[in-house]
């Protein structure tokens, strides 16, 4: 079966975070108040695989060795199943 | 009373998607089987407002005049109170 996993990657807390810093400042300069921004990267992943188990395992494991870097990043998945 | 909105900006169909399909070949590399890979950017904004309708609406509006490019970018926005 075809399912979608999505891994959403973003920073740990207490590291820098230097593009939702610039981004806040631009919402402010613009006129927006805003208390904090913090950026995050979604990646939406079209795999086969037995079952929504199965899929989960193999974005994990993506994760691990490819999108997320275990030092800075925290990360969450989610699968669903494609029609 | 303070409000996190969660605003997903990512490529309309059809935009050609290099990051994406320089992950997809990254994960084809290291042995994985991907059909696709999608990229999108997600920016989660504390900010202060009245209800949940005011703060999407702001979220609305800082996705068209900053976050958002009208050519090229989709956006859903969330929010969610804060505690």
């Amino acid at each position: 079966m075809k399912y979608a996993a999505k891994i959403e990657v973003g920073l740990k807390p207490g590291h820098s975070n230097p593009e939702g810093e610039t981004t806040a400042r631009s919402l402010v300069e613009l006129g927006f108040s805003v208390e904090a921004v913090d950026v995050s990267k979604v990646y939406t992943i079209i795999l086969e695989a037995a079952s929504a188990k199965e899929a989960k395992a193999k974005a994990e494991e993506m994760s691990k060795r490819l999108l997320a870097n275990p030092t800075k990043d925290n990360y969450t998945i989610s699968v669903v199943e494609q029609k």
